[in-house]
């Protein structure tokens, strides 16, 4: 009886997904946000702080709590794909996928034959999962592809339509970038939103969850709103600095 | 040229010290806290989770900024408090004092002969303090006792006038515990916060720094109204719940 | 609602404790022995091979089972068992206790005021415990102590009588060395039979937990028909050395 | 006089090369394995649970016995093949090679110019192969590619004969999955059982190591009986696995 | 305010950059090089033995000091350039370039949009570069590309004239190894020699800084007389092999 | 057949033996002095930046060379120094050594009963001495006391006399601020220059093993001449600094 992916069933809900965003390296932060109320906690391979015997604490200490973990990769890098999948994460999102044929990849990496080509040795999956793992791996692990170029944005169709692929992460930043504007994690200038929009219309449609990585609570509650069934409240290195630095002016009566 | 403590200048100047404090057991937790306006940060070696090769990284990070780098040791324990030092620490908070004898061995363990009986070797405390660090290491370096016992405050007189004692740090908590209440941080009831404003006024009047840890922002801004010269609102860890928690209830629309 | 410890119920329903002894540095091997069986897990920080920062892996590892978390202390350091308690430890096997006021400092380690002295900052033990961890930490939390000197064999009786304490844990190399025998950890001699049966019986009568190390399983399995109440069947490094090395020679046919 | 790699001789020598395998990430259980009667040890960067930096530690903990220490790098990545090599790996074990020309890349990796592009800096390497590492480190480096797909399957005799590979190494669990079967590490159906022994025979046939992972010593024994020259009787986490849940079952009197 | 790249006006006013070299993964080495004279410091990600978790303890304590912390690359790998700069490098060395496509490659990953590829999340760039960082690291950040190989040696011109590219790093031992010479670092055969002077000759002719790695002090001295503007004078495992290597020699009055 | 402590018979020998100090806490800067001519290196646990996590990493390190492995700890504290015996240390130099009694209890520490009070366990001990580690323990571990207090030159005779004390190792630098002079490691002013030679004269009266820290080489080399047994030409640390400093320094042509 492997354990099932809690993503799945809210997303057949339709209920909104809030996730968490680890750069800490730390397994005491990500078990503390596991303790904070949170469906998923990303563990941010890319952007985050933390190499693989880091990340391998946070998914552990993630795994003491009712959170979903997942590992946003450092690329479409499929043996690192696959050993975030060996080490116990439930899913994927990967950054920079622009065309179909990189979306296909992601799948292929994230599942075992004959679907696609992930390797077998499952390593702490199986302690995560459960004995049955491999019977049902392919069909509880969630990959989500990242649009976040021009190319990406114009392919959002296609890749959509990728089988095997649950979803569109997007990063409102690099998209942002991508379309000649600033990197904000808000909303953002029109041309911004129109695209955040189209991606977020076109995933929906595909039947996919539509994912994006928010600025706070209050964007994230936006978004949900826009029809979103996935959300980033920031993440911890960010929610830890804004209180921090909080908690010091008030101290200092600012 | 040693680096001077900032926190002598600061406490001569009455200006309360703003002090934050660290459980997370890595670097990049401490360096943010380090870019959110704290005048010291301290690593905390008592209740944090951290062993010593993460608290080295910890004050490196920590070095890396403006903020002086404190440890609170785990107790009263001389060759723990000498690695702590060694590492670059410009301070230590020692908890569970309860007699002068007890605080004169503090002191000891911090200072070079003919002070005290500091071993020399001070390793990465030369890279931080700078090349003269033996000169005036002794002058430089902040001991804080933490009074939280019922003998201890009963000695608090004796305590606060220490030669070579740069104040009392409160841990409102064990303290509580000690006077027979529950382990609050924030204001309590009359007969601990009566205790902390005798510690308080003790420690003021014996020309020491008088700390005490807080519940947040608000509580601190308070305890400097009261006339504390250091305080701490939160620690790192409880920030990032608090943050994270409140993120994922306004992500919910709750 | 706090975790409850599920070591009291299984005392009290008579049913033998099945302890794991981890001495692997590392967060899967202990996350590979709670899903093995076992009933309990102890992290040994005096003969193991961790630090702190591993000690924390392996805590968050284990609370990824239903295994309890315990942590054999390297000494009777209150420091150092107050933080096994902070970092998640569920219990406490403190080792070379010969006086019941060894005990009874053991104990008060363990326990928060007024009971005992236990500093309050319960950082991962909070996460695992849950929210009203104070409120329940000094009944849920197991103290055994280890009796293995003569003095210690002397005083048994006042020993296990000591108020707070769950029940005495032999070793028996220890026990064997005090006795003027070899370290063995299987049946031994009359005369370290006639201790250990002693103790047993000693703790037994003062309704303790009477707990063993033993060199295997089929030892294990004649300790509880023997009355034991919690045995360790090996430790992790042993079995391993054993199982790998049985590999090797069945692989080249011998 | 660089340490010249056992294996070579073993090889030569037609004696059967027993192999272990490191999943666990520390230097402890590496440690333990060199003690168990093994000729190589591979750290698995594949399916095992360590980063470089865990990777190393195991690397010294293996080089303080006579056991050769390998590693299975994550993929055909020759950045990171040349990073294994210059931390004190006598070997790679590379997986999924399907073509010739994957296999001379592999094999150009692990190689210095002229035969291949290896990059100079040997680091590690040097200290454990001594102070003339680059004379000799070419011939001495085992260079073992996986057949572990159909397309592997189909090019075995060209991949089998590449210059400067040392050998095949099977992986059962991939292959078997390559060919629709389920992904088991015994003996298995009759087309998995053909595939391993062309691959076996072709291996053989052009002078190469023939080597297979097998699911524990009996069937590794078997193996060497079918004419295997390298051997691999199941890996560190699941010899832990199963003896500790022996262990535990034969306590509980099971 | 960004923090600028003082290499930036060290090599404006051809001021020679001396740049140090850290192989040990320990950020405790690489303060101690921070404090030892050198405009920068280059964590070896290529032939040093630390992976993603040591390095970044590494970054933090070069951020201690006045020195530029600099990484080189395990390869012309996108996603892992990213993160080195995420983790505050101000500069990047990159191995093995060999086309001006490689080059063009590397730059883009190294500069945000609309100039390269970079994905935003900067993390602890932020932290060592300043609130603005993202307005003014393509400008500030360091990119240099090793040139190695025959190819390379080829495209120089073409390689060197890449539009923000901001030199070339020579590595005299793979320059040796693909000119058919020995691995030497210091200088050497004639056609060694003529093949750097004309990669030096190229580059100060196209603007950029030529660097190279020299065996020791002396050497670096030779090549800054040469022109060369960014030495480093052999690396810290070297430095303290033959730094112990004479302490133990002299101790034993040889 | 137990590893025989090279520094027994090259002290009966009349040898003088070469010591290292290792303070970075990495097991390739301890791997590189044990390729450097040392007889034994010491992993400074008191004055040292490294945990018992990296400590450990350091042993197996040293483990790989013929350099025998010695740990100074942080105190007189039998548990922690227990646990640097079960991590495969063969000798511990042990600071503050003052009384007869001190030294008693240390070497007690240190030897299994009925000699003393180690505890069993020995752990990675028993991989790196031997299947009959335990008996033969006692007799091949070295115990050296540090004398560097008034009291303890005044016992120093008692001390050097204590039945089962392998020497006395002398801490410049200590010495000389407890005899209120400042901290120097070379030569020092009369009064510190007799009170080392006081000490040596009666250890060598006593049989005992005669050590001392030294600035450098040449330090060394003279101490050496004057009697001494064991000597220490500086530690790694300083070493690298030194080195790295000059490399700079000549590199800018000072």
């Amino acid at each position: 009886m492997l354990r099932t992916n809690l993503l799945h069933s809210l997303h057949a809900a339709g209920t909104p997904i809030i996730n968490a965003w680890a750069a800490l390296p730390t397994g005491y932060s990500a078990e503390l946000l596991g303790h904070s109320g949170y469906d998923a906690i990303t563990v941010d391979a890319q952007h985050g702080m933390m190499g693989f015997d880091a990340a391998l604490a946070m998914l552990q200490a993630i795994s003491t709590t009712a959170a979903v973990p997942l590992v946003r990769s450092s690329g479409l890098v499929p043996p690192e794909i696959m050993r975030w999948l060996d080490a116990g994460s439930y899913g994927i999102i990967c950054p920079m996928i622009s065309t179909p044929r990189d979306a296909a990849a992601l799948v292929s990496a994230c599942r075992y034959p004959p679907t696609g080509d992930r390797s077998y040795g499952p390593a702490r999956g199986l302690l995560y999962g459960g004995s049955d793992y491999f019977s049902h791996a392919n069909s509880e692990i969630i990959v989500l592809a990242m649009i976040e170029t021009e190319e990406g944005l114009a392919n959002v169709e296609a890749i959509a339509s990728t089988p095997g692929l649950d979803g569109i992460y997007i990063g409102p930043s690099d998209l942002s970038l991508a379309l000649g504007q600033s990197p904000v994690t808000g909303p953002s200038t029109a041309i911004v939103n129109g695209a955040i929009e189209h991606i977020r219309a076109v995933t929906a449609r595909a039947g996919g969850i539509a994912g994006i990585f928010c600025a706070d609570g209050n964007v994230a509650a936006q978004r949900i709103a826009e029809g979103f069934g996935l959300v980033t409240p920031g993440n911890d290195a960010t929610l830890l600095r804004t209180a921090a630095t909080t908690a010091a002016r008030i101290a200092r009566g600012k």
